[in-house]
């Protein structure tokens, strides 16, 4: 997606007047009101649909760091349970956390972690669900966050160098703004 | 496989078990404990020091919601105001967001942003303090991801693709495992 | 409204047994049981309705802090912007705040300011939407509240005696006790 | 205490930019930082001292529903007891609801309130105390908002028309400020 | 309700695994994924029900307490009082105390006690309903545990030996497993 | 009906006055004021110093749930994995849910779990620590029952009759009001 505006161009973009004014299409931040203050969008018009998020990240680690958890994960996979656990209740905290989200009552989080070896790093997915009138996908990154941070808090005696990248929403759908994919 | 330690070796390393056993090194992941089990460390017997912690992390997008944002900040920098207020709040939640944190009560947060035109980032550093027997990394740490977080939430509408990455420690003083600083 | 019992009086009123024995009209508390205790109203009988309230308030300073507030307001905003968000957790909240509210998934909550020089104040109102099974005025009172008290708490280094007052609803609709509007 | 700059003026003040130049007196917005963002103030070298914060309020309703609750405070005072739990309980979330305080552990709320038949109001006090290294005057503050907010919420059946007022810190000591006394 | 499987059997029940082959039955521990991590049950298929769930539960103590709280409960009922709003508090909070516990907009709590005199105990009984994809029994017994817990915290100050106990389910319905209705 | 103590009697108990004067012995609910009302103790006074409570507490449930958990644990032990984090998390939530506690920073939450194959219960014991003004024997108790709710929740759908029970503090020491321990 970009925000090319076909043929046309802003004419003005003042983000402090929260409008953007282009000859053909018009782009707003919705979470800046008209003078520029924060405002939390209403989603009362919007229909209930079953809507969906998946989301990514990585935490990058020492071979030493990786091998740990790995070998953790084989036999008992407390690192990656209780990163599990963190990233689920993360997510139910998504709107006090993140000043303008709606409260939702999202009906499934779902996390998977794949270990890559070879880059020493550990990928994220979460997955979350909902019928209602807003999107997940802020859930979805929620999730990787508080999943990811927890990685980092368990094994940060034995690794404080760990770097947490790479998050970012992979596909979303259910809503008026149709389905997004990564490609 | 054997997590080798720079000369030193692990005979046993059972992290179900909880615990390495090292011939010179022994490098355990506090936060589990001997039976497998996620366990809280103690940090009653520690003495109060000053502690700080800074860390770092950067949202990447595309030119245009950069300049959005970047026009915002000029003008009124609603988008920055609002996810700093966010990872302020974050870091005074970070015992509730990461399972096996204490609760702190930390006497200062500081978040700074960057604008980085020719990578179209923003860069985000958050500072923490406390007077306290446990260090504030993950305080640093979390306010970082909430205003990470709150960024994407606020430019989603116009740039979906945002990603999230490079959150690090910069910087721990203050505690008995002595300086971290970041080369 | 009036409790104005045409006609009719009270013959007994005894809180502590929670009803009001009326000739012909019967008002009751509706958050007090027949034993007294306090109960949380059963609202699942209630049909989904479009609901919005509408409430106000006022924080009453010295001159000088207004014209600190309002300069800010042309150029930055951010004492009112930081409120305004406030307000907006704050009404997200409510049910935490508030012992017997239900927890509820508003939809929209909105919070403008205006600025009164000559009686030194700046006035708040909220404007708070759900589709639901119970009204909002708690949660536009509350979220008053917030921006009320985090204009203090933003101010208070340059004038302690600033007072909250007049916060009180101004309108409410969509739910089955029908249109309120404060004349 | 009077912004009054004795002798000296503001040459200028300019709160987006957050300081405040005078000749021969700098008030400033703590919580804003020179860039006109919020910021939390670092309280780290404060020493830990007892402080008290004591602070009033009061809510204005018709004669029949003061009378509902007096009645009640005379034989079970429910609606006063459960807002007495919820100014407690509203103190101890202070730090949640206003997006610049710090996490504090509270030693002591009290709540009083004063039935005053011939204004037809209740006025509530609050009395917080600390040892800390920062005031609880926005937990005193914070903790009558809730009382009030709670009295509201239990009487609004049979009353839509009540209004909180007049809430301000009365008292505050304990800090480096000096002592507060509201004339 | 039993796990007799009626002539069949387990065959293998591997938890780490996360089901349990049966030759005409699965039962399975529906909050643990294949992988043996924990996981949030997706109830976004379900159908809107009503739904309603009731428990118990019992805090035995001293003859000196149970009168105490008891006299307390004739004139003020102070003790129940405060237990009840907790409990009721409790239930509110449920998804946020229980990890894999869906967020829930509960419509209706309420919380009965029983004085026994005889066993010198105090029962309580909770009542939640929603409307909702998911059941309640965790709000209902999270409510008698909030409660219980708070009678203990009350009168500890007399009586430290306090014990609560019998904490269960004794009905539930409105969903796809039936009604449960203890003997 | 008189409250006896040992040797002594109650002159005057009035509870919803909130003392109760004896000849020899004062008990007090500490919890409640002089006009019965409820109230947070003022701990400001007591000295820091380190705390300690241990308390307990089991779960009852049919042999074949037992079985299943205990198969878990043998493997991957993932049930009481979550219920371990759960009750630590509930541990620090304790002044949310229980409304005259006072917010503390806990040192240390441990929890351990016994399977009692005899009688089909698994026990659960929790210790926390901490250095502070007021002990944490609530803390404990919360920590307990929020494992063993969890313990309920991951196992519901196989066995909805177990039963929380025998709560209780076994030991405590630290205070003012000396050690105590279950006999």
């Amino acid at each position: 997606m970009t925000l090319r505006l076909n043929g046309g161009y802003l004419i003005a973009y003042n983000l402090s007047k929260c409008y953007i004014r282009a000859m053909k299409t018009v782009k707003k931040l919705t979470h800046i009101d008209e003078k520029g203050r924060p405002k939390m969008v209403d989603v009362g018009s919007k229909p209930l649909t079953e809507r969906m998020a998946v989301a990514r990240g990585s935490v990058y680690m020492k071979k030493e760091t990786f091998n740990l958890i790995k070998s953790g994960n084989v036999s008992k996979g407390d690192v990656l349970n209780v990163a599990k656990l963190a990233g689920i209740m993360a997510a139910k905290k998504t709107s006090e956390i993140i000043p303008l989200c709606h409260p939702l009552n999202i009906t499934s989080v779902d996390i998977d972690f794949r270990l890559d070896a070879k880059k020493s790093k550990i990928d994220i997915e979460s997955r979350v669900k909902i019928t209602g009138q807003t999107g997940v996908e802020m859930e979805a990154l929620t999730a990787v966050s508080g999943a990811a941070l927890t990685i980092y808090d368990m094994c940060k005696a034995v690794d404080r160098g760990m770097v947490i990248s790479d998050i970012m929403l992979m596909e979303k759908c259910g809503g008026k703004s149709g389905i997004f994919k990564r490609k």
